[in-house]
């Protein structure tokens, strides 16, 4: 599976040449980076929810969207199983995440890729979310991925995109390193 | 919108009944609350992916289950906007979990919904992602959420029921405070 479409500057699928623009307008003005994400949340009964994507800004500018994504509890957990649940969305969010630092940062070296594959897994314990030992975390303690890359580049290149990514996906800095959440509850 | 569905124990849709007895069981035998959740994420061009979810564990029983998440950049992030990105997926993430939190506990205090809400944003600055600034984190400084949330409790309630929230939700720790994250890399 080789996603390069022969024109020039496009490598795994990846336009090196708009990447390369992108990143030297943000180099130049910061504020060509600030980007804002927003999504909404609807209850729809019992442990089943239903996400909006509506549209994102970049740079001042909004850019409307439309997507929507559902999550359930399986039923051993009191749901309907109708969806992937919050837990393994966040593991999802995760994987997609460093994934692009992977295929962007092989285009950005010339690598051209075969395949990537991430594989993430983590234990909670339901003591902290059922509030029955305050000793126990309500979240995970570790998760555990794997990477299976392949394409064109020496291991030693592979490597260095692994370093890479590591320093700089933004969804394994927010799971690595404590993001501050501003909470507001409204009472209709 | 009233999820009761008329049976005794359910409230908001959540079997109140099933819900006690699975927190006396972990209360008895934690080895009862130990779930473990993984996914696997492929590379589909570009910046898509798609991730699996095929089975879950709880109390070391594994139980199948069958759901794909995609995700993409938007167009201007060098993508093919056809799916949300992993930053609105890590954010519907730690929604759909709080959500569960609110509609769960206010079932086991006996206050029925009409409506939860929630609402996310948060900004990045690209300049961490492309490594131009390693002052600059890649990921959320913060995340700024509003619950809206309609129901026959009272304001006291649904607040207690928020700060329980607080304490127990697993992908709020999982944001605010930092989880382990150990990687490995196979080259093909």
């Amino acid at each position: 599976m080789n996603m390069d479409t022969k024109t020039d500057s496009k490598i795994n699928g990846i336009d090196t040449a708009a990447l390369e623009k992108l990143v030297g307008a943000v180099s130049a003005d910061p504020r060509e980076g600030e980007v804002k994400f927003e999504v909404t949340t609807s209850w729809k009964g019992g442990t089943r929810s239903e996400t909006r994507v509506e549209a994102y800004e970049l740079a001042g500018q909004r850019y409307p969207r439309s997507f929507t994504m559902s999550n359930d509890e399986p039923e051993q957990l009191c749901g309907g199983n109708s969806a992937p649940n919050p837990q393994e969305m966040l593991m999802g969010a995760f994987n997609a995440c460093i994934l692009v630092g992977y295929v962007a940062g092989c285009a950005m070296k010339g690598i051209r890729l075969e395949k990537v594959e991430v594989r993430t897994e983590g234990q909670l314990d339901l003591r902290g979310f059922f509030g029955l030992d305050e000793n126990v975390k309500p979240g995970y303690d570790q998760l555990s991925y794997r990477v299976n890359i392949k394409g064109d580049g020496t291991p030693e290149a592979f490597a260095e995109v692994h370093e890479m990514v590591k320093a700089t996906s933004p969804n394994r800095w927010n799971l690595a390193q404590p993001v501050r959440l501003e909470g507001q509850l409204v009472v209709e």
